[in-house]
């Protein structure tokens, strides 16, 4: 079985610290990250420079993740304007998120669940229009769907109305999203159940975790038993929501990627290469700290990398 | 559906620290954890005490620890000696390690696996000319059953004669230890089914997991689905194994304590006095790092603790 790890670090990761990493080093990263065997990474965000500095050169490193052969280029889009820029440098794939809690909808993007739904609507529009090779995947994300720092749980008939309305919009599928770290292992199968049931099983593939409350690799377990294929994870575990007080660490590539690769699932990564990446950025980004158990331990002895394809 | 949380800390946490707790330190702990809801402490090591001098004073601490109601007062034995000496302190389980790999065995214990099937037939010879109602439990616990730092993966074979050779020594269990931290999830639910293939299901009930390389919730997960009821853990994730160089850290209490109450899983644990034992822990060793990450997160918003009985 094959699981599609999307990296999601140059985004996730780089927004919620303060240093900004400079342009090179962020395409040395993506470079040795597809060179490890990462398939698909969200490269950055199309906000505005004055809300995010850090990720101010995407559309160069979309152009440059772009000439990587395999490789998936994923951005976030806040909303139209930033997907008519992401479609503009030529990402392969768009991520509208939308906060299931609408405090916190407010709060992260000054907008009302509505308002969000029309976005996505005037969205879908500009990719439609669009030649058929060319149309980017358009994925909307429930933020907080395992409950939020502001609202706590979120009501289920909430998240429904919102993945029904995303899809109706035109995403080609909802993404589930613990921005808050707030989810655990029976909650994300439950969840899973819930939103497949609503929009089809077809449209629920990936999920994003945080490791705020150290389940999160419990959780990928839970979202790989319930039968997602697409987990994201950021290098060193650097990231968060600055949005989210007290959401902190996306769950860390390196680790996901030797848990899988010791379940024999494959996900095409190199893990002594992935690990070597984590080099790159202690240069870039002095002082800042990167997580990580496997890479502090080392490989089991005796562990036997999964043959990876030519 | 309830599970039992084993607490190791008192034992497997001190013991790989250089700080000697103070006796009425532990004492406080025990109790305050117990009052807390933990149902069963490993509170220490029938070892010498020029071996182990943090452990010495562990015949103190079970009379101390069988005045406490409804607690299971567990120790480890690392021989019939050692075992002589719990069995008159009155401790209610005896565990007694066998290393699947025998390189390590002979390091750690000193001790072939025949002179350890020998340790395990006399200690079950004590016990049995003990007067029924007063009989420990016996567990025979299967060390770096999911490979060793020494020796690799230890071969399937090896470790069902350990399994087997045990319960016909007497023992009443056998349980699985990942002294390495090597352990997935994968390999978690295939060596239950293995063993419990060859001795019998209820010959495999618990499982001691550690945190090396940060998959030891997701195996916590991986062996509840696959059956097994008691999941040993330490607080503060003190712990780990000074004869298994590059093993550390057993799973955190609390976060496993967070992760089965969010699961709708009954410990009964009362979270906020268990997170409180902490600050005992803290006075007693200064400068020993405490891990934990719900504890540092705090528990999420609006989350209810299920119900304690009475």
């Amino acid at each position: 079985m094959s699981i599609l790890i999307s990296e999601v670090g140059p985004r996730d990761g780089l927004q919620s610290i303060s240093a900004v990493m400079p342009t090179q080093a962020k395409k040395a990263w993506i470079a040795a990250e597809a060179a490890a065997g990462v398939r698909e990474i969200e490269v950055g965000s199309f906000v505005p420079a004055k809300v995010l500095p850090q990720l101010a050169d995407t559309a160069e490193i979309v152009a440059f993740a772009r000439t990587i052969p395999g490789l998936t280029v994923a951005v976030l889009v806040p909303n139209a304007r930033g997907a008519a820029n992401a479609i503009a440098a030529g990402a392969h794939k768009l991520t509208l998120p939308l906060s299931v809690s609408e405090t916190h909808s407010l709060r992260n993007l000054n907008r009302t669940h509505e308002q969000v739904f029309a976005e996505a609507r005037q969205i879908a529009g500009m990719i439609a229009e669009l030649p058929a090779g060319e149309r980017p995947h358009f994925e909307g994300s429930l933020s907080t769907v395992f409950g939020c720092t502001l609202e706590g749980q979120v009501a289920d008939a909430t998240i429904l109305h919102c993945a029904e309305q995303l899809m109706a919009a035109g995403c080609n599928e909802v993404g589930l999203s613990d921005t808050t770290g707030y989810a655990d292992p029976a909650g994300v199968k439950r969840m899973i159940k819930l939103v497949r049931g609503a929009v089809g099983e077809a449209a629920v593939t990936g999920i994003h975790l945080h490791n705020t409350r150290g389940l999160g690799l419990a959780n990928a377990l839970a979202a790989l038993d319930a039968g997602l294929e697409t987990l994201d994870s950021s290098l060193g575990g650097l990231g968060g929501c600055p949005f989210a007080p007290g959401a902190s660490g996306n769950i860390v590539t390196e680790d996901l990627a030797f848990m899988l690769d010791a379940m024999g699932l494959e996900t095409g990564i190199d893990l002594d290469k992935l690990f070597a990446v984590r080099s790159i950025l202690a240069q870039a980004l002095p002082g800042e700290p990167l997580y990580g158990f496997v890479t502090e331990a080392g490989l089991p002895l005796g562990h036997k990398q999964m043959e990876l394809a030519a």
